[in-house]
């Protein structure tokens, strides 16, 4: 069972039910590309309803299209907008056009649909027209980037509130362990004293700040450019369209949002998204070597650093028994990876635009939900399946700072870094302990080392013996000594 | 109805009619990552099947698992390659664990299905256990990559293919257009004639010389480390494993192998498919550029370049009626930028290698085969949606020709590169054409100016009238004259 | 002549003359790189200078240096701030060791142009030490760092101010060429009317963007680690020295800086960095589409756009007499290609971090330093050399835009979108214009038309005829009809 | 003292002592990006003095030029490919022009040498023409593509040089480890054992075969376009022309070349410097990758996998007393990211070339050159500072392999891998290790054991008890037992 339509290229048979329509139908037949439909990513085609819906109820104010048919496609950009017919939304998430496609794809389901409301069957267009009524006062030019901006915003909602799980956990952690003393390590060599809690706590933290440039980059795409149509110009928008449009849209969907102060910049200009991509990746450059640090941290289980455990999840060899393998951070890193090259194709996209268009922005568009969702759900996975279930390996981590020769560092204020230097030196020639070899030369004593060493002491900021040495204390020599301690 | 399986971590119900078992249960709990599974890439099903089959085979001729249990493997594996259970291979394409739930899954499913084969039901590994016997000799680390390998030579011939069936619709271009004189540019500026024929055939000659550089890089991928097990020192494979295994595999595929000369290197570089991912680039980054000139060489109608007219394929605007865009060109563009940005996924994953084994093969696998196919798809869709249906506007590009300055350069040879470059000024500054300006100070006839801007001459290197000013020519004269033509 | 130092490997002669030491000497032998040192960018050696400084500021305050010591360091760092001693500052830009080479250099330096002014010879470390006092209380970790933030902060008021004049330029040409109609593009095809004033406008309007964009990131980087030491602890830092040095820098320099609130986080993360560099990218991809776009609209002088003429600068070519070149766009393209590889660096250098450091900082800086000042640099010549000369051509201009089809999309608020087609279509096959169409068929008026294709209608929001047709005007009919008009 | 030179902008005066000449004081103030001029690249300035000189004796050969100007200009440019008058190629490394300001620069520096040689005064161009005489018959855009590949060759023959060297010291190493048992690792657990020497030799092998494609890549830029002209036609190159000057050219240098079949397809394609590009990409990657190896494996010196020692080369803390970093791996990780970045701005620069010239050929160029030499100097730098000082921690080493849970692996072909699979969870989880249960199990003989655990049978693939179960040992069993053994 078909229906006949009509576009510049002649007349097709659509099938019956579709609520697409013709336009649609040349697209599934130009772009065979991955297979993937645009309903893959369901916050567009919400964005895409919402547009719609906010565009004929501007239009029925305006007194350009009927109330009867305003009300229709709201109700039903409403039902697609709460999850329906979203399986109609198919052509491909790479298409040629700057977005028309999807655009015409959006105008032909809800036209079709709202037929459907008014009484009339699919495909009676003269009754509600999918162009003329539908996408009335826009073009693909200001509604495709909308309808994206509005998508990501609340794909990025989604983001944030997954950071904030992920951050939640570690913060879990960092308090767990905020009494475990290990050693800090810088380009990989022991450095100096701190706890395990210092360290997962930075996780969380470095998380909770890329969360808050994620919600600064969400910001700067609230600016949209609706009410610009085919080029910025405005041509064909009724006067009031811009601002009538921009109020229902911001009413809709709970955002607030600002019409371009330049419609002709703002419809050329995919610096946002460029932007946008560019925080993604600082997410997942983040992402990414926290994960290379739980890798590293629970390496082992005897010959690694074997600080953490992390919680086993499934056998990692088919060959080794009992092997066990980090592949939930594992996972984690291959999404950053892939979020890491999304921005590139961005990128490329982004340079490519030429004069009054971006023709790319659907590759634009595609990849930034692509990565959006990826590190959704590897934040998820990565706090649910790995983090909350992560344990300390306290007894070698004291072993290993005990065993440190980092700590001389702390030395430095009372014995200064010449002399510090042949202690670290000798200790690691020797296998020696740094306390050991002070107390052998008498350069301090064990009290003094107590308070010095004294785990309180070394992983924060104080002077613990009141002993920093001081010009005062030095007035007498001209040679670096230790102060009155 | 399920049934119970037991890996390291416990029981587990697993779907009674699921040929895979609990550790491709646990897969898919750990990786909700894209949605999307490895069976996407059905060329890499059927290298996993390829391999297993192989390795069932070896075994079998040392004796190591029965003939009738090696049968069974065999026959699933031919039943997997020749398309049948891929629906079974579940498992996320970006999941952790350097492939081993890929393996784990097709260790499953083979087994499963092989028992079947051997009358015996699903999950009754006492018959035939998916690592004892069907991943017998093999690890995760061997046989991931080198099915990955056998897939992408299968991906890589359906590539050069549709390279090929573009090419040629190009060279068919190339012949119609042979004689159809226009204005080569440099730095799109107007430079010297040339025919579009000629233009054409550059595009059917890269796509030439792109296939032969893949074929060059599937090559290099024709060495495998098949038989080194863990981590190449092939510990617990048979000595004579390793030829054996790779002369059956290359018997199953019909592909030359080599087994790679030190396992252990081969073990943990994946520098043949950042090679590989590199020449995908190089492609797309051509593909990029040829579907960029044929946007601007087709731009207009009317204020463009207006050269090419191509084939409308659906309605270019929502908005400006009978707009028609070049939306195909406009896809194979966003095409390559997603290779390109894969091809930086690739080079992430190669560089976070470790050690002895490279954890990230699996994003570098999806991306390499994901390139390859959306390569495969633009190629065909830009033959047959574009190329073959291109129209030359020959008359502008002829008014065009006859209007250009840059024919001036024909003469240097004649009247030396000063003079012309006074004469090209004029041209440029009183809208005349060269061929006025040159017979008004008589520094050529027009029969001279004949056969030098003759088309057959302009196009090609050849000397038309004898008269290249030689140094003999030259004699009397310190000054640049045209030769005694 | 030299002079006797002295590290943990032994004694090395120096160079009498240099005021650098011993570990400035090594790191030269270690890195053979680039043969660029990091006197490349002063903007960082006064950065170093800055932190040098201030630190013996806030030591002195602290009775942990003399007065006078700290007064001789304050005065070298001044001199070192105002241009002098940069030559000394030898260490190469690529270098291993996160910094600390280029930390020592910056110690030495100090400590022996101070050593001078207080009378004593290069090399007596006994009265001034490069590391217990030009060094005290801090660490390469917070250092570095902190000093690359400074310099950043110079060098992006620096980019910004190119920014803003080659805006001031292109906002110049809008104002110019207000009244300059043309003809819109979108995805390459004639679009609708606009003028080139707008255009122009569009682009001194990105800039502006770009610079408020990179004026957030220059905020991101005001918040230092100073204070952290080694890993962020704090470790020998005097309790209140964080504080104090930070007073101490802000009015050295005249920056608003916070010291984190989270010491250990800030001083292992690199994000802001990251972010910076995506914001230095998008700056690269807007400049790369403006130069692609002033190269498209350049394009002839006859068989192109030809829209407008680019100022000629040098000859073009070689061999084509008289042929001038885009030359300076093509120029800045470059640099953006170079600013995208760039951030790649930077990304890979952050994802490559580790544990309590990242020791990949000196590539991260110097991808930033070198990457501000190529922009600035492109900016400015862009603007001198190129903008502020471009003329308009404005007949043919005017032409395109009588022929121009997409006019018709000015008349589907009167005609409707599928008459308009039709319309369209038409004109495309009979080489007619839209207008003479429109009045055979009777569709609209001369008067009707003048009005609705007035320029000053068609490049803004209007309604040229207060005859958009209504719902109350269409009440009569259920096809689409033109309004009362 | 000036001498006024004219070019189609005009008169300007050229500092008098100066080889260059007008064009090349346009290019000068046209491009002050990077201040870095084309000197620095020395192979590429003997690149365009071998073309200069080749096109000088083809033109002799053919009449066109006199024999005594062709000699003039053999002699100059044999000077400059002996190293002399580098300092006169002053343009900037970034320019815009797809070369031609190089180009002109050559021809500038040519003619005026020659003059010289003549006995002429500089700037005389009425005796021997830098545009008519020194570039006869050529064009920027066949000569400059022309010198570039001319001097990667020689670059890249440093590189392999380089390369060697790297993979000799690590084959020393290798041989020097030979013996040292450890433990192999994958996703950074703890795998199955295998030798030091293996480990290295890994290094040393990777790096050969990169070398091998290095020399392919080559292979592929040893075809040139000479002869083409300004886009490929050959216009105004005599017919013999193409031939002669390649012929001269690999006279000149020694090297095999080929003018390609296609000579416009050969102007525009820079399809084998984005190959190139990829496979120093591909080189980089690997470096990187050995880096990161040789950090981890060197961590320590007490809380890290302490297996080897790196030679200390610089004092790695300006506040750590006596650390040591592994500041060589890192500089080398830096270079890896720069030349990865690099291949990005030559991916863009490539994909923005368009119709029958790629502009963007400089930027292209430089990043080539400039990945070259810092690859040639990072592998030096790490085999000479690094790589021939590493010492083995054999008793750690050895300790590990002792404690190891691994080397259960080798078991499973007596005990299979199931029952390999609890003995392996007992042993993590009492601490014990695998021998002792297995012998408290009797599940095995100790002789059994010593000889499956003989490191001689660990680390390659044999059977060393002659006992794997096949088939028939396990024939009156259903239940997987141990051979016969």
């Amino acid at each position: 069972m078909t229906r006949i339509e009509h576009d510049l290229l002649g007349d097709r048979e659509v099938p019956a039910g579709a609520y697409y329509g013709v336009h649609t139908l040349r697209a599934i037949e130009n772009f065979p590309i991955t297979g993937v439909p645009i309903s893959a990513h369901p916050d567009l085609v919400s964005g895409l309803a919402a547009v719609k819906q906010a565009a004929a109820q501007a239009n029925a104010n305006l007194g350009l299209i009927g109330l009867r048919e305003a009300g229709a496609i709201t109700r039903a950009c409403e039902e697609i907008r709460s999850g329906a017919l979203h399986d109609h939304f198919v052509v491909d998430v790479i298409q040629g056009g700057a977005g028309t496609s999807t655009n015409m794809n959006a105008n032909e389901v809800v036209a079709n649909r709202a037929l459907e409301l008014l009484g009339h069957a699919k495909g009676d267009y003269e009754f509600l027209h999918p162009l003329e009524q539908v996408n009335l006062g826009q073009s693909t030019n200001d509604v495709y980037p909308t309808a994206v901006k509005i998508g990501l915003q609340t794909a990025l909602v989604h983001l944030r509130q997954a950071m904030g799980e992920l951050a939640t956990a570690f913060a879990g952690k960092a308090a767990e362990f905020v009494d475990v003393l290990k050693v800090g390590r810088t380009q990989l060599q022991d450095a100096v004293p701190m706890t395990l809690g210092q360290e997962f706590g930075t996780y969380a933290l470095m998380l909770d700040e890329d969360a808050e440039r994620l919600a600064e980059s969400a910001a700067l795409i609230s600016e949209i450019n609706l009410g610009g149509t085919a080029i910025g110009t405005g041509l064909n928008a009724h006067p009031e369209y811009a601002w009538r449009v921009r109020a229902h849209l911001a009413a809709i969907t709970g955002l607030s949002l600002i019409t371009a102060s330049d419609l002709i910049e703002a419809t050329q200009d995919v610096g946002a998204f460029v932007q946008l991509s560019g925080v993604l990746k600082r997410t997942a450059v983040k992402l990414s070597k926290v994960c290379n640090d739980l890798r590293l941290l629970s390496s082992g289980p005897r010959a690694g650093l074997g600080e953490i455990t992390l919680p086993p999840v499934q056998a990692g060899s088919s060959i080794m028994p009992g092997k066990v393998n980090p592949v939930i951070p594992e996972v984690v890193n291959q999404i950053a990876f892939r979020v890491i090259g999304n921005d590139l194709t961005v990128t490329m996209a982004a340079e490519g635009g030429q004069l009054q268009l971006n023709a790319f922005e659907p590759i634009i568009a595609h990849s930034l939900f692509e990565s959006i969702e990826l590190l959704t759900r590897g934040c998820r996975t990565l706090a649910q399946r790995c983090v909350v279930g992560i344990d300390a390996n306290t007894e070698h981590l004291q072993q290993m700072v005990a065993a440190s020769i980092g700590v001389v560092t702390a030395l430095n204020p009372y014995i200064g870094y010449t002399e510090a230097t042949t202690i670290a030196a000798d200790a690691l020639a020797s296998g020696r302990t740094v306390v050991s070899l002070v107390l052998e030369r008498e350069l301090l004593t064990q009290d003094q080392l107590d308070k010095i060493l004294d785990p309180q002491n070394l992983t924060r900021s104080v002077d613990p013996i009141d002993g920093y040495a001081t010009v005062a204390d030095r007035a007498d020599s001209k040679h670096r000594v230790p102060g009155p301690i």
